[in-house]
């Protein structure tokens, strides 16, 4: 296996350009998935790395070496760091070690919606982000579009509150959302704290698409316009208004839960 | 209303204590609500602060004005800061100019759980805690036990993701989760992907209480033990666990609609 012990190294150089910078990540259009945790849900769901890079005194850990080995069998390129390079390009503190560089899986919208989905409209939080791809892949939602004003999803924060659901997502960024929405074959529902009908009186056996917007204002007014329903998820309590990833977990699993009764 | 504009005013000087460091608040017993919002809902909630601050330049601002007019008229002592002191004390980039100083709420751990609540383990992302706060307060769960090693509940992010829901609940921080368990009159549910049950399956008409745990290693095995029962989230995906206040929504949601089923 290589090892880089010059900061010199051209290799070296590039890995460190596409770890300070999402725009070169971007523009280079791969990802850098820190950790053992996003290695292994990679590797399960999408094979082969670009590249796996250990730090020198990472390479034997219990967790790293079966990765490495796992790359090398999958005939991926694997480096070593010296520790000092390591530390200058890892993106978190304390980690192991470890990140592969992928190319970005880019998925392309659909002509029409016709599965279930969900449309993200402004979301800021990097950890709000990571939480819905969670909860979709958890409920079987597969298809996620993202407007042009949303955190980008493939970012170090969004991939670790992720945990893997990337992977098995086909995740749209800068996605014409009104324009999906006037597409649509199913039904898209905006929650509403004034709506009459609650997601609990409304049908989600069938597929529907899930309109969510920005933390403090919600989904455009646009889009708003044209979701076909306004749902509410009822509450007991004095709060009337939930964070934006609880309030997509309570509808994702509600949804679930009707896809499944009876089962 | 009294104007502060020397940096060695000693009022100043304590603020300025009080604003960078939890540990002097936690002796204090004091917390900082920075913004209209959580002012707001104070004010809504518990009443007079101790102190409304606001910065010079924000004092007729048409959202902060009314809060400092309220304050006045429940004989809050009221404070203007120099611009710059107050950016010197501000816990929170572009912010409004505004907050609050109230002594923190304190509730007392009951001898025996009888009413629905929450008990946290070691949770440790600030956004996590302020979101399962909000979807207590919303789903009409008023009390919430946390763990020792859990994020302050009254540290500024933690207060800012909560949107006000500290303020409608009971929150006993230090509590002895497994004392409290063992004294419990209702059942003790902990989440497992292992168990059998379903939350749909599990009768959450009745008043329950929610273990729920650290981000990565989940309620510790004393907790997990003394829990009446395990239910498990089902899935549909490839993804098998939710992120812990997705988590704690869906269930907590779930506890509302059985609840409510006919009404």
């Amino acid at each position: 296996m290589k090892l880089i012990t010059s900061k010199d190294n051209p290799l070296f150089k590039e890995l460190k350009q596409l770890a300070s910078s999402s725009q070169a990540r971007r523009r280079a259009g791969q990802s850098l998935l820190d950790g053992v945790h996003l290695a292994q849900a990679w590797l399960q769901h999408r094979g082969a790395p670009q590249l796996c890079v250990v730090a020198e005194s990472a390479q034997y850990h219990p967790e790293v070496a079966p990765i490495l080995a796992q790359c090398e069998a999958l005939q991926a390129q694997c480096l070593v760091l010296a520790d000092k390079l390591y530390d200058a390009v890892s993106t978190v503190d304390n980690g192991v070690g470890l990140f592969l560089l992928v190319a970005t899986p880019v998925a392309s919208a659909p002509k029409a919606l016709t599965e279930s989905a969900v449309l993200l409209d402004g979301l800021q939080d990097p950890g709000n982000l990571g939480s819905i791809l969670r909860s979709a892949a958890a409920a079987g939602v597969r298809q996620v579009f993202c407007s042009p004003g949303t955190v980008a999803a493939w970012s170090p924060k969004v991939l670790r509150a992720g945990m893997g659901a990337h992977f098995v997502l086909d995740i749209v960024e800068d996605a014409d959302l009104v324009a999906l929405c006037a597409a649509s074959r199913i039904p898209l529902l905006a929650t509403s704290s004034h709506a009459a009908q609650t997601i609990y009186d409304c049908d989600l056996s069938g597929p529907v698409a899930w309109l969510l917007g920005h933390e403090g204002q919600g989904v455009s007014a646009a889009l708003q316009e044209a979701a076909t329903q306004e749902v509410v998820i009822p509450h007991l309590g004095q709060m009337e208004s939930l964070n934006v990833a609880a309030a997509a977990a309570v509808c994702l699993f509600e949804q679930l839960r009707q896809r499944t009764a009876g089962r």
